[in-house]
């Protein structure tokens, strides 16, 4: 931290891409270190990075499918989040050209390992995180992950859990679900619903609860089709 | 959202303990929701929150411990914000008394079951995090978790790790490990040093990198006690 870093012309460029500017460039450099090239490395700000990554995809599906249960939201985020997304990222900022690695990782292509490009992608995660705080790293993390985040909307999660669940069964040509409402509770404006699913062809039963009759036959169906694919 | 929600007495006393008091009273009231209630219910906020908390826990500790590498970093964590601690802290907070629960689990004792009061911490966090931002929950998370953090501290952490490897083979009665330098890199100001650590007993040979020859034993140490553990 003692000697004033500057960044090289190409690290600047990248720095660029990124999206961020460094108010502290070592916190680049460092991201761009891997363990065989010097200390400080990577390493412990992968780790950081690794959690910004999470909790920022966590609250950008959050925010995109309001409808969507818990599960769902995991699921969809653990694949957006997993090692082959990250490195295709990486590949799109040339990540690779920037890294800094020890003699033996360079002669080895290093720098072309999708693991190596993944973890320094969640490096500079971190970094970005402690150079400007967790607003900014989220922005920067919503630029990369939006084309992403746009190819999940058409397909699957748009579709409600009720249509899937419908269309799950189809696709392995079994008998449709059966909802049947269990219960109504509550003063009229303020009314809750019981459904039941049962899917015959697996023996199995789950509930849903909504305050209309259509919210908890998703909630059913949603509950469902998690324990289908369980 | 239409209505205007006013928390109970107990409900804005709970806020208070917890530390933070919420322009969106909904958020807190949906984050004490259990499923079995009503919807919305606490579990979307459930997996944001845990995202929020594994976040603010991982900086927390990249901030305490700035010589500790990323798989110490890991298992601290993992031991932080586990069912067990969240469950503790939930007890501190009186937090079962103001869970709403449905007939159900009310009768069969929901309100003290250790999952659903570390989920509902867990929502709680969420509904911070939504209410005020990041920077706000990871005040009131790190409040919570002042006493647990201060507890690690003075042990196994601030010992490094030669120091552990060293204590790891002699409860066993293994002999110590032999360090060795490998290679010295670069100029005279940006010196790289290379040291294997050889524990013969375990047939282990780690290497660490570092800018001074004790730095490099120390993560040669780290590493080979990782192997040892795994």
């Amino acid at each position: 931290m003692a000697e004033k870093i500057r960044l090289t012309a190409p690290q600047a460029a990248f720095s660029r891409r990124l999206g961020h500017e460094f108010a502290d460039p070592s916190l680049l450099r460092t991201a761009l270190t891997h363990r065989s090239h010097s200390s400080p490395h990577n390493e412990r700000l992968e780790f950081l990075g690794d959690s910004i990554l999470n909790c920022v995809v966590a609250h950008l599906l959050f925010e995109r499918f309001p409808q969507l249960p818990e599960g769902d939201l995991s699921r969809l985020r653990a694949n957006l989040v997993k090692k082959d997304t990250l490195h295709e990222l990486a590949l799109g900022l040339n990540l690779g050209e920037q890294l800094r690695l020890g003699e033996g990782e360079l002669k080895s292509g290093g720098h072309t390992r999708p693991s190596i490009l993944a973890d320094a992608l969640e490096a500079l995660f971190g970094a970005v995180y402690l150079d400007a705080g967790f607003d900014r790293a989220k922005v920067v993390v919503g630029n990369l992950f939006t084309a992403k985040l746009d190819a999940i909307a058409p397909d699957q999660p748009i579709k409600d859990p009720k249509t899937r669940l419908q269309e799950y069964l189809q696709a392995r040509r079994q008998p449709l679900p059966v909802y049947t409402l269990a219960a109504t509770d509550g003063q009229a404006h303020l009314q809750q619903f019981r459904v039941l699913c049962e899917v015959a062809s697996a023996a199995l039963q789950t509930e849903g609860q909504g305050s209309s009759r259509r919210a908890a036959e998703q909630e059913a169906a949603s509950r469902a089709l998690e324990k289908l694919k369980a």
